[in-house]
């Protein structure tokens, strides 16, 4: 009566440092590397027959191992992941899918050739799927915290018998986003296009006159993909994290916009994708963990 | 040469405490709920017009409001959740799809009628999406633990050149387990389902005899569809927490599969999806949020 | 100019897990174990001499070692921490104090002999110092969720200037608490004496009629210290975690300390000792990351 | 039988954002303020009298028209928490003393004067504490990870009977660290002073040649004080973050101390405190919740 439906299995959170002793100075990168395999489970899940099924710890070993195997190209996430992702379908049969998902932790260099400080203003993503044909490389970033002090305004709003909120022409606006973009070729210096993508981020939050914390997303989307022709879709997750005018007048003193109590929970939840007009389908490209 | 794809808009993690005082003894439901909307917000997006937008201020107003608005509703986060969905949709114009989401967190009445003791043991939850003809609900639960002292097997894997693991006749396994079902009726008494799902979690796994974790999940999922029929699909999402016997022979000390290094990272991960034969497709039933 | 003051060093955190596979059914223990040792430092951190160091690798070791080595005495956090204090004070030649403590996670059993699953009410907590005379146990809870419906007023406070809050005499009130308490006699049943402790805590707090938070506190400490003879001292922190009312009357609709927000931050901070009238000093007892 | 020992109460965790507009560009400093007092509690406590109990709802009140009344002092943790203690010892007749502690989010200006984005590199903290006549300010950091590919060594360890540790000429040592630094003078540039203090840490704990964790701690802590003739105590907890060699020598793949498991627990714990030859007794500086 029941049937198996989509499956998938894999080791997560393999959490690989590499350090590229080569280099003067040291150059290291800082991985957390989740596998995912899918392809011909039938058995495992019906009968508990592991005949198909690669054990889980050595695709924890795979990951460590090509960490360095895989030579210059462990230095991105998108290149080391499409590396790892074609090896699972290529060379292990019973697999048809995998998908290989990174955070990336930066680190900047101290005053000597081989200290780090870690850089804690974002995390780097990078998913890779690989169907035996195609090669999906989506790149990204998470919590990544902006706030703005004025050029927000958000009025003319609809109205229903819930609706106390005031009307206002100046306004404080933070976020903690989370995007990802989707490329169409891999020919791509993977470390510049992140960085050409997140400073785009950046100053668009920061630059934009905003009316509407939508109008602000889909204009930091329309910049990312205006800065780098081979990006065709863009998604993004960005809480309105409100800061709240703390009334002082009970006291005897005047807060100008000035004041603001930061409230954790609930806050406002803005999702949107933006896409170039000839944009292919994304298949398989977006990491289903995004929140939509 | 930008344009708007999915996008939608809500208010996150509304944290609801209703207390019901006509009853002798109290009762309580704690809740956490997220609103989702979409339709209609292009001018929002594109032009910073926010006539289409219902302020996610109000969507917070709402879901307090009909905490005691929706009466009885309210006791459970499926019914809850199908009187704000369909509010959402059906009295806010351009809203042509309303997604509401729940953590539930269980309390046990302590030694008084007055006092309740918070159960930690899993979290209910519940995603209720509604498009204004059809209303999907989906229950479920996350951060169930559960451990094994015996009953499970694990050899006659694949092997490849990155294959070291060593079978097993008798391990532990241990999880955190994340689940969703979807009902294809609303005519079921949601406390009631939501204990018979967990009890057959439970059950299940904890009796399984397991020649794999996928075949113990394929099982445990069979059990919830088994026990009631309007379930027409279960997803799963199973860490396989691993549990190392920590060699104790170096010290001359003699360890029979009794003591263990719980490690943290990395841990398999096994999903898998288990469908009624018959079983409709789900449309947009299941929170993406799942990590598939 | 520089000298040296306090120091300590150890291996935290060790997750171990052990199995009674001679019970039937089986019993387990899951413990974070977390050392610090101190005594005869000064050549590792003036000179870099590591001689006078046991590695933190090697009370790893112990500490997994000792979860079969020291056989019943495991069972409990507290007998299993006195037998590792008292091994590295008297075993390791500089060492002159130890200090273990524990996080105790426990689980209930399922439905079977070998199935267990975790029990998040809270989590267990112990700390056992030792100087090579005198061995201070420590027994403890942490994150224990408990929460009133009635029963507490709060009112005829203090007033000053930045005063707003209404008094009440009826509220909610809610907290996550976290308690040590010290025991001068090692005679102790220690699996019982916590679940008395524990339950004196659950029982107090919920039956306790409150003027004041505080005097719930104190009440709740001499209650565990009536429970049993040799607790001499009992400290506590306990967040106020407010749950405020929502105002429905903008929507015509009627609140009667029914429909709540429980807010995260900020949160009104109690903590208090309470100890036996003629309670000796605790010196080393408590661990000091408690809050003051 | 019971008595009341040390108690303290008060408002913790409120988040303060304050925008500073008659800048240009604009500034903003983001503090989450714990406030603790203690004095005159025993009717609260013993008879649930609230008469010199000044409610946190006030303390709150406070805390936020400082954020305005204060001026310029707000700007930084230290002189902001200085107001604010002096404040309620001598304002509010009970209270004997006043803890007020502080963590601050940096932020950098993004590319235009109204933009800002959050800098994760570490959290700024500040204990201020008064008891109607000294006043202690302690400055600090936390979560300020740091990683050395070299200049490490670990060996001539102390050998019991749980030793397998291997000697190393040549590791990757991480933290991620957290610390406190007394200051004997409030005649002090505070922003100023916590630059210097970090970079110096940074500074050390990168150039450092290592002979063990210890070692270089000890040589943090004199760098800081070296520095600023005021500080006279300087407190450090540090986690050593192991990075374990991955084995590739199993595949046939040379791993040249460059492929590393970056494991999460357990962990190393070293604990230094490091006092000027001349420094007075720290009474009530440090705020207790360090770990030892």
């Amino acid at each position: 009566m029941a049937k198996l439906g989509h499956n998938q299995y894999g080791k997560a959170e393999n959490r690989v440092v590499r350090v590229f002793r080569d280099s003067d100075p040291h150059e290291i990168v800082d991985y957390n590397v989740s596998v995912a395999l899918w392809g011909g489970q039938e058995a495992a899940h019906l009968e508990g027959d592991n005949s198909p099924t690669l054990p889980t710890d050595s695709q924890k070993n795979t990951v460590y191992s090509y960490a360095k195997e895989a030579g210059d190209a462990v230095r991105q996430p998108e290149s080391f992941g499409i590396a790892l992702a074609r090896h699972f379908v290529a060379d292990i049969e019973p697999v048809t899918h995998a998908r290989v998902k990174f955070e990336m932790y930066p680190w900047t260099r101290g005053n000597n050739p081989h200290a780090f400080v870690r850089d804690g203003r974002f995390v780097r993503t990078a998913t890779i799927t690989y169907d035996g044909t195609t090669t999906w490389v989506v790149s990204g970033v998470k919590a990544l915290s902006i706030l703005k002090t004025s050029d927000s305004e958000y009025h003319s709003f609809l109205q229903d018998k819930y609706t106390t909120l005031k009307p206002t022409r100046d306004r404080v606006v933070a976020t903690s986003l989370t995007a990802q973009w989707w490329h169409t070729s891999e020919d791509v210096d993977w470390g510049k296009s992140h960085e050409t993508a997140v400073q785009a981020i950046i100053d668009t939050y920061g630059n934009h006159y905003s009316l509407a914390h939508q109008q602000t997303l889909f204009e930091v989307g329309a910049a990312v993909l205006n800065g780098q022709p081979q990006i065709a879709e863009f998604r993004i997750t960005a809480p309105n994290l409100h800061h709240f005018d703390y009334d002082l007048a009970r006291f005897g003193v005047e807060n100008n916009n000035e004041v603001f109590h930061a409230d954790d929970r609930p806050y406002g939840l803005q999702e949107c994708t933006v896409q170039r007009d000839d944009a292919p389908d994304p298949g398989l490209a977006f990491d289903p963990g995004q929140g939509w």
